[in-house]
């Protein structure tokens, strides 16, 4: 098939989807305030974000970023390797280390690179990884060349078991075993049971633990270090990953690691640090300001928890459906990807800002729609999206107690998880 | 082999270097004015940055950059697809469409991930992908999959044309081909025969063509439209692609064309697009002012071009060995990479920042320094470079003159050309 006819395919459901006025992705916002945006010439109240702390506004942040601006630039000339390298990224490289309780950290220019450039130097062809079925695409995209991959269920620590036990008895087996978990995944919210990821440990001593914490920086453990110390286990967890495009409001991301010879490996391997330029100085800025706010702030967190449990207690109340964690993030099932979409569509006229995922991102019949909390969203705002879900979930019967709502509709509603990486290696159209 | 018994293979030769004194790499910069910047305490002439037009300094792209953060935040809060896209976005991409000549354009957060994402989603197993030798490392990392690849000789139409025919010919072909190339090489400063490539359409008229502007763009063309521009083949490049982080004062890349529906297809299942958070408004902005000023002021190119001019006959007046081009880039030859290293480190000590690159990024014993020349360069700092290169090529004996001066040295020295993606597909330690 030419490829005119294979984007055409893809084109030709978009467009269906945009004619019937329910298009809901790449929605331009032409101002944001945080926890309120403008877009369309509509405020809206975004509870779409993952600027979890709402620190992209904080007015210290935005102040550093912009200064860091006039005394370095706006682009970084070059890849840290060559002409980019900063003070500031080493400064923020000693930082992360000591805020995620490793020896040492290092940076990329974004969270998919870090993972990227990281799992694409640290395994041989004799290495085994399994991944969480629902990792992101960016771990997959990192494991590309890989050889021996295998996945196990989804946040289920025996299945994880099950598979290193089979792989390393194999008789050709002399590689290294590395498992690799989202603190907090993106989509369902569900957080990582590190402690019994941890616990294998014990059992296979060699073993590495490589977390992604993207989602859980700043959100779970003692000032937001994340989904390691929130268990305990920061010591046997030997790669913590995490980006700044969550609640460290810019981009970026890092590796930190007490392997400290594993990390100067990696600095000088990866090919997403050798070839990509570096992080410019307003985006290292906002970062580093956000550890200064995190450790003299410890509030901002417990904010955001309360923010949490109030969201959760008042979708409850309403009956939505919606999984349990103490994560921000609180998908609402909903039921056919059209109902989403026209969901979606709905509360944006109503003036909330929220996007359905769809198949394959979620199994079929159970796309949802997404909210996250933050730290900064006022009661009023809280009230205000509360009411309106009240409101569209009678209307749209997607209440537990609408007997007759909708179930999950369609072909596979039964099967308990998506296609493994579905989430993560495939498109969300 | 364990992880650790590998990382240290490398870390060990690091370690070497930097006992030596001579380690040239990963410099933290503490302050930057573009030309000049702050570094362990001494303040240097920059001539190797990819800044080629100074725009991270320029007063105006810097307040529009800062002004952006008060305006929008720091961080963008989501990918572009979810809770991350702004009319920013979309108003760079109808001036980046604008500028380079083409329909439309896709945005994404690196230039890494627009190779990565777009060609990672544009090719099928039945396509045949062809690749100039020494195109860059994000090129082959989005051509990870594929089945069908194979690379001509550098900047060589004759032997892309060779390769297209053989692959056609076969009895199984019924895909497509696409051809890639950089418009000016990264390392050596050549400028693409993008005439000859463009020439190849007429007589395979499905091949699509796909050009890498990373280098070109700000700085080939009128007004730095780029390579295609330069050479009066716009129309027939099926895809521009091109980076902020060089000629555009920030970090960001887009890939440009007429063929709007796989650009539409790009946007929906570029997996960098999908699952990276969007490039922050600081950033969009600085790159946005960058067209607004190359469109008003196409005397900051010919001023990059004069100083080209300049640089290149210093260096030829002194002696130095390096190749003939229009670019910017202008690798000096040194020899073994002991001595490159020696040479940066000089160049250091004495005040200019300009940095080797070594085997296999170069073919063995040609070891050089990058340097690469600025439209905000003063006459006075040209000069001074120009005086200590004159020193120091007399100094380590690398003029041409010098007969008993260093040769191209070691096993492979008379190769024309680097292994294949060895610049691009591996480190350069």
């Amino acid at each position: 098939m030419k490829l005119h006819d294979r984007c055409q395919k893809v084109t030709g459901m978009i467009r269906v989807i945009r004619d019937a006025g329910i298009y809901p992705y790449f929605r331009p916002i032409s101002r944001s305030w945080g926890t309120e945006v403008e877009c369309a010439g509509k405020r809206l109240v975004m509870i779409g974000s993952n600027d979890y702390l709402g620190l992209s506004h904080d007015a210290r942040v935005k102040e550093a970023s912009a200064q860091a601006i006039y005394r370095m630039g706006t682009g970084p000339g070059g890849s840290r390797f060559l002409s980019g390298n900063m003070v500031l990224h080493q400064t923020l490289e000693e930082r992360l280390a000591a805020f995620v309780g490793k020896k040492r950290a290092v940076l990329h220019v974004t969270g998919f690179s870090t993972n990227l450039g990281a799992l694409g130097c640290l395994l041989t062809p004799s290495d085994y990884v399994l991944c969480d079925r629902e990792n992101h695409a960016s771990i997959f995209a990192g494991l590309g060349g890989t050889k021996r991959m295998g996945t196990f269920a989804h946040n289920d620590a025996p299945s994880a078991a099950r598979k290193i036990a089979s792989e390393m008895g194999k008789p050709d087996f002399d590689g290294q075993v590395l498992l690799i978990t989202e603190g907090i995944f993106s989509m369902s919210g569900d957080v990582a049971v590190m402690d019994e990821l941890a616990e294998l440990k014990k059992q296979y001593p060699d073993m590495l633990l490589y977390l992604d914490d993207a989602h859980g920086l700043g959100v779970l453990g003692a000032n937001g270090r994340g989904t390691a110390e929130h268990f305990g286990v920061t010591e046997q967890t030997d790669f913590i990953m995490g980006t700044f495009s969550k609640a460290f409001a810019s981009i970026g991301g890092f590796v930190a690691s007490d392997h400290t010879d594993v990390l100067d490996y990696i600095q000088h391997q990866s090919r997403t640090q050798i070839f990509s330029a570096a992080l410019p100085a307003a985006c290292t800025t906002a970062a580093l300001t956000c550890i200064d706010i995190l450790e003299a702030e410890p509030e901002r967190v417990e904010r955001l928890r309360a923010n949490t449990r109030r969201m959760r207690q008042g979708y409850k109340d309403i009956g939505l459906r919606f999984s349990e964690s103490i994560a921000p993030i609180i998908p609402i099932t909903i039921g056919s990807d059209e109902k989403a979409f026209m969901f979606a569509q709905e509360l944006f006229e109503r003036g909330i800002f929220a996007l359905p995922a769809i198949y394959p991102a979620v199994p079929r019949g159970q796309a949802l729609i997404r909210t996250a909390c933050m730290s900064t969203h006022e009661d009023r705002q809280m009230d205000f999206v509360l009411e309106v879900m009240d409101e569209m979930a009678r209307k749209y019967r997607i209440r537990i107690q609408d007997q007759d709502g909708d179930q999950p509709e369609g072909e596979g509603a039964q099967a308990s998880s998506t296609i493994p990486g579905a989430r993560s290696s495939q498109s969300l159209l």
